[in-house]
């Protein structure tokens, strides 16, 4: 090994024991804080805090940082946030992988000098850790709250992206404006679409610090489903319409409205959504026929690499088919919560979750701690305090725009409104994280991108400690109740929800997904041969259910509701939300158990 | 994106794709397999055969292969074994991994040509699956089973090894000078170090393919734990062997016997073994007190957590200071396994155990089917036949020098023999595999370690294929009992082992395992204040045992034998073999449950 490359090995070494040992002393001292009821840091915060002070160490160890290929602060100064193209290397003992930088740009770059070409690249972070993330986060939905308030869900997560997104473009291209008039930027240096990218960007609120924080403080159940799913499905919305913004800049349509190239980014927003849905489906699909006609689930172990597998592939595919893993893997995650898992062993159930709940707990840390990480070592940092601030300011309003008009919206619609504290505590909580940055990260070879990036690291910063820790007095004084069991059944509930809808048979989903999807793909729901015309016997004695058996032990196991019954639903329900549902909630109450086999349901059916 | 940019993503998608493909391909039909009762296909020779597939495949579809940087055949066509020094850039979405390639010898080499550039390096293999299957081998194995045999297992690990490095090593030198005899070489091309270095990267009988091998067949539970035993330990020996040679012929000792040269890598050899095992019982202090002084136990995923990010910082720590990573982590496991797992919580327990075993199932899928994979793609195969016979023949021999007369010899101070059937079947199952390619593959900077590098990987095959199919049969006419339940009671074994060893009482690995290491790491034992002089009051009372109700239960948990004991009692049964020890057998089950707490033990504390 000659001196360079062995410094450099032990550096990346050095730099590996050195995240495992923040890892280790974010897990603990916050371990440590919460068993002294100091629940206002978790571990988010946490490890970020702690990624900081390491920056702010490798930062004054190495003065000369930038100027040494192999010294540690540039080894792991973010280099896939290099404007120029590069090569990563990293020992693999270390886990620093190299990665040739992909920036589209790279051509109009001068070839980069060897001390920028020793980096760390965040994309290593995020591909391995984001995927199992948001599926842990998608698989782990209580299916039956989802549902329950899949209606709303939907309408923050689709509606309140979009919103939101709007919103913060054109409040940041306000700013933008005046730092024009101000002298602050040069005419020019921010386009419109350059803030709308940056409010796509920063729409997304994270569902590992939302998380982290609700099951903290145990918030009542509901408030928890709302925010915890608006914030795993706005991430799809989030990433799509940056893809599509990018499609729509890319087109050189940056400086004037141009219908086609917006009609293209719109039909791609489309496109990735349906396509990246679909893939995460199919996947899900495999696995579950997979685990419904083998006998895999005799031996745990095979079921587990088999869903671990299947499930990664579907990120993996939809990477390799241009659509976005991160979304496809988050549909994934929703519909193995919903078919598969009917077909997995108890013990397989629980291996599958405890393996993912391992890589986010680890994956978040890690990410997180990385995030405090690069915001003091990034060679980079481009701050505009005009800009910032305009942010800070541009997501409060955007969150307001978001929550209290859709909220009244929705409110017309249920017999049990969403409350006033409710929707206070909503437009509080928008914490941002991983995708964000993630997002922010893919393209930093502009100023105008590094200064979203920056910009970007700080909102989530701020969001994560200040929202984060001021979480549990702003529950208190909003006068929320907290430490509430999630599982409390749903007469319990705070305030009930009921979605007005039309009456189920004729909903076609519900025909889909309780008649064909179910029978077809777990053991539960009614025969296929029932289901399908006359001329389908083949198909549905092959296909239908068999070991009825241990159907109804299966089944029993996840009173989960339909999910594309109130897909479409609430789909309708957003035309027409005046219907008295009173009685629908009953019925709602009793589709609850349409995934419970045919006992229940056949009625329905008459 | 830049086209080739995007090609080469694609590709190394597709090939991450593939490579998941390949391990549901080979979980699921390896599992079909079983259920036809046809027991003679396991996971390891079942992923070499379809990795050879997709090389066989990947070579037809790719003719130009080598030509263009980015197609597959070339992206893994094992860069890592190339003899030029080169950057291996892979698309981190496909966690192919880039790697500066660190070959000494690279200053004498021409700067390499961009279509050696974009390979796939072996080490993030090994790198990132080998050290949780060697920990998962070690922290799995039977401890009580492991420490009644662990005299022959150290024979058979330590001695065994060494022969059998010699053996090879003399058989292969006497082959090569055959081959120069007859043209086959020119004279200087295989020095003896060279063969030397070849008997130690094949001595290394593989954990992996032999445990599974023995699992499925769940043969005699004693000669599992043998054969287990000796193949999870001869690693640790043939790795720092195959260091300790490298040391040697650095010192361009190679032509003639060096004494200073020999007497350092000795040193190296026992410096390396002794720091490694040292190093892995640090960590494992440290995780011990930190389980036992803390209630992590209360919380199974921090528990998990910490457990794993600490054993996994074992192999990083060696690596760091030069040691050996897969021997410290190997000590850290047998030794976690001694101590840690009292602390841990029964379903913290259930949860480390189950993670490392989904890692080493699907590392060990992905390690042997890229070991088929490259075995046909990768493009510097240099293919000796006299040097491949030599090899085969030599293996056989080395097999029957190291089994049979250590037999002899041990039987010599067993009660109860190792009878011949044994024997034979241990001979028989040397199954080589990830670490001999492993050290293989490490260096292939001559056309001589590239003949070492092609001849492992043929036999690795071979003994896979045909020693792993052929297993079934040979112990039906070896008339060795399978389908034995390896948790059934000593009394009911085939055959009893018992160690001739002195009077407890003055063993001083006795005292301090069971008198102060238990007592300190663990709730076991008896209470340090009585072990610890007057004056050590204070630390005694610091560390001593803390929370004395659940001791009992956390203890009584894994009635397993003490190591340290059988370590000391075992080096000096090598040299007395001759006592009579049928009473210390009814010792040894006696003694089997000084690990369980203070009841048992303190009668012969008297």
């Amino acid at each position: 090994m000659t001196g360079a490359v062995k410094h450099r090995h032990d550096n990346a070494t050095a730099l590996e024991l050195a995240a495992i040992g923040l890892a280790l002393i974010t897990i603990l001292s916050v371990w440590k804080l919460k068993q002294f009821k100091y629940k206002l840091l978790n571990e988010t915060g946490g490890a970020m805090f702690y990624g900081m002070l390491m920056g702010l160490t490798v930062r004054y160890l190495s003065p000369a940082q930038g100027e040494h290929g192999d010294d540690v602060a540039t080894m792991c100064s973010c280099g896939g946030l290099n404007s120029t193209p590069h090569i990563l290397t990293v020992n693999i003992t270390s886990h620093f992988h190299s990665y040739r930088h992909t920036a589209k740009v790279s051509q109009r770059y001068p070839p980069v000098s060897i001390h920028h070409t020793e980096n760390f690249d965040p994309e290593v972070l995020f591909n391995l850790f984001l995927p199992p993330i948001i599926f842990h986060g998608a698989y782990t939905l209580n299916q039956k709250r989802f549902i329950e308030n899949l209606g709303s869900i939907l309408s923050f997560a689709f509606l309140g992206t979009i919103i939101s997104c709007m919103t913060i473009g054109a409040c940041v291209y306000g700013f933008t404006r005046l730092m024009v008039l101000l002298g602050q930027a040069a005419d020019g240096d921010f386009f419109l679409t350059d803030c709308l990218m940056f409010g796509a960007i920063i729409s997304a609120t994270d569902p590992v610090s939302v998380l982290g924080l609700l099951s903290d403080l145990r918030v009542d159940v509901d408030l928890h489903t709302l925010l915890f799913g608006e914030s795993v499905l706005n991430d799809a919305v989030a990433i799509v319409l940056t893809h599509a913004i990018t499609t729509y800049s890319q087109m050189g349509a940056g400086h004037s409205f141009n219908p086609p190239a917006f009609f293209l980014s719109v039909g791609h927003f489309l496109g990735v959504l349906a396509g990246s849905f679909l893939l995460g489906f199919i996947v899900t699909v495999i696995t579950a026929l997979l685990t419904k006609f083998t006998r895999l689930c005799e031996n745990p172990l095979l079921e587990t690499s088999v869903f671990f597998l299947l499930s990664w592939s579907s990120f993996l595919s939809a990477e390799a088919v241009g659509l976005s893993g991160i979304v496809a893997v988050l549909f994934c995650g929703l519909s193995q919560a919903r078919y598969t898992i009917h077909n997995l062993s108890s013990v397989g159930r629980t291996r599958t979750k405890q393996l993912f709940e391992v890589f986010n707990f680890l994956g978040e840390i890690f990410i997180f701690g990385y995030m405090g990480y690069i915001l003091l070592t990034f060679p980079h940092h481009v701050f505009k305090a005009f800009f910032i601030f305009g942010a800070f300011l541009s997501i409060i309003i955007s969150r307001a725009c978001n929550i209290y008009p859709l909220s009244f919206l929705l409110n017309l619609g249920r017999t049990t409104k969403i409350p006033r504290n409710f929707q206070h505590f909503m437009m509080f909580a928008g914490l941002r994280g991983a995708v964000a940055l993630n997002l922010a990260a893919r393209d930093t070879s502009t100023e105008v991108k590094r200064t979203i990036l920056t910009t970007t690291l700080l909102l989530v910063g701020f969001t994560i400690w200040v929202l984060g820790t001021t979480a549990d007095p702003m529950l208190r004084c909003l006068d929320i109740r907290m430490g509430v069991d999630a599982d409390e059944n749903p007469e319990d509930l705070s305030f009930e929800v009921a979605t007005g809808r039309p009456d189920t048979n004729r909903s076609l989903w519900h025909c889909l997904d309780y008649k064909y999807l179910k029978p077809l793909l777990t053991h539960c729901g009614p025969p296929l041969t029932d289901s399908l015309p006359q001329w389908c016997g083949v198909f549905s004695r092959l296909f239908g259910r068999v070991q009825v058996q241990e159907d109804e032990e299966l089944c029993e196991i996840e009173p989960d509701d339909s999910t594309f019954i109130h897909l479409e639903k609430t789909e309708d329900q957003v035309e027409s939300k005046r219907s008295d549902s009173g009685s629908e909630h009953q019925e709602d109450l009793l589709e609850g158990d349409l995934g419970l086999g045919t006992a229940a349901a056949l009625p329905m059916e008459a």
